[in-house]
């Protein structure tokens, strides 16, 4: 089988399950991963052998240009991380997860990969990501009626680092509880700065817009490491979608998953890179990528072990 | 919004409920129902309006060319059906359902497509087709593990069949009871010819390929009426997959769903034949179809609502 390649680009909780992926793939072979200078050598243990570098220009010249290059950065920095390389000539996968400017990404990047002849998967983790073909595939199924996405019980990293922006705030976790419907709860642990009162605190939280909305409850932790002991990365999702397929009502479909949260994520990413070298130059979602690409080896021994 | 023309060929109960998907979709127009001459305008409720023919020729001069013909016929004439149409240039979509066989239809189903520059979508209901996405899906987030696919509980068309066929049997019809694991037992109600003993059908059906692998319970109907009692369309799927992502092992994905069957297949086969308005000439399975050529309307629509 021949081998597709690809380096990680960023080496926190996802790029280190990225590269764990990429290591158990049969047809993929990981090139290096990229990082910052000052943190070179640093989490060997993590690094599994694989060798890393400061930059894609460092990586290429040690190992060749990778097929697919993983980023696995902060979401903010990923558009312009992906469009620099895209026009470079570099294909790219992210998880970038701003939902409301995955279209502006896509279409940007879609300029981009067209100008490199490379190709982009973007928003590519399991919400949005693998959550969004089954919402697709759901309303396929049963065009008519309403989808819920109760997300967790787990931690939103959206909204602890919104906490932990907020006055008087030390350090935050924020964990996020279906209450039904696709309606969430906060469960927010806070460690707070020195003199802080947790009803003040809880009031401001309470005020700001990313946590005004829902029921809110807030814990005090005495300090981080009281707060490691709830920062775990377990996740969960039950989709619930109830309508009709045609004329006939009371169709009922439910998808729920349980699952490490940053391990899925790099096992998505890790899929879409194999994808990635399958599909014509130009931006795509998952949605946008036939299921079949997403998996080694040929598609008629899948058609013939689904379908 | 422009829409796409079908024609439903066959009018049983999947053709009958393809034709109310159709009448529903926002983009679909339905030129009419083909069916045998003798049936012509028999179940006049069932055809909504819509004005049936007994050929695609008869159609095509009355109505024009259907962009797609969606093939509701029983399974074993849908190959041969769908070869004919295809070189003619007429793109198809079936839900052709006898597993071990799908790899051959596609094979010779892409030759006629690409030489008649049509589309055809085979296998495209519920398992295989939307049950075969997301296996695919799963393997996808969770390369490692196993697919329980549960079926039931609900009507099985092939062990009724089955159970038709064996001598001292007037008429049957097998449920299928998902028992774990992805293993099934068999509730099968008979009705006996006349001189019949049931102990001694029993025992033949159990002899039977179709039955003797499973655990098997054989029950007694009167006549026809009683039988009819528990011919209801409901079925189900529970889909388990339990695994690794990368080197993390205990993800957990379950799909339910509940439902009638004729109707999720209708559906499904109306959501593939707008896809197969939008693909390159050949033969596809729901695997190869990027999800989001399912729905009605724009790419960038649905990449705004469901990524």
């Amino acid at each position: 089988m021949k081998k597709f390649t690809v380096a990680i680009h960023s080496f926190g909780n996802i790029g280190r399950r990225a590269l764990e992926a990429a290591l158990s793939a049969p047809d993929c072979e990981c090139l290096g991963v990229i990082r910052r200078r000052e943190s070179l050598g640093t989490h060997a243990l993590e690094l599994r052998g694989v060798q890393d570098f400061a930059s894609v220009e460092e990586l290429a010249a040690a190992k060749g240009r990778p097929d697919v290059i993983i980023l696995c950065g902060p979401s903010r920095s990923v558009p312009d991380t992906a469009a620099d390389l895209l026009a470079r000539g570099y294909s790219t996968v992210d998880s970038f997860d701003i939902h409301g400017n995955i279209l502006d990404s896509v279409n940007r990047l879609e300029a981009q990969a067209m100008q490199g002849g490379a190709v982009a998967i973007t928003a590519a983790g399991w919400d949005p990501g693998t959550d969004s073909v089954l919402r697709a595939l759901f309303e396929a199924m049963v065009p008519t009626g309403t989808t819920f996405t109760n997300f967790g019980r787990g931690r939103s990293m959206g909204h602890s680092v919104a906490a932990r922006a907020i006055k008087g705030v030390a350090n935050a976790t924020s964990i996020t509880i279906p209450v039904g419907g696709g309606r969430h709860a906060r469960l927010v642990y806070v460690v707070l700065e020195e003199g802080e009162n947790l009803a003040e605190v809880t009031a401001r939280i309470k005020a700001d817009d990313y946590f005004a909305h829902d029921d809110l409850t807030v814990r005090q932790c005495a300090d981080d490491a009281e707060l490691a002991t709830v920062a775990d990365q377990s996740h969960g999702v039950l989709m619930e979608r109830t309508g009709a397929s045609g004329m006939t009502d009371n169709q009922i479909l439910k998808f729920d998953m349980r699952i490490n949260n940053p391990a899925l994520t790099g096992q998505v990413l890790l899929s879409c890179a194999r994808a990635a070298t399958r599909m014509e130059p130009g931006c795509y979602t998952l949605i946008d990528i036939p299921p079949v690409k997403l998996l080694p080896g040929e598609r008629k021994t899948h058609i013939k072990r689904f379908v």
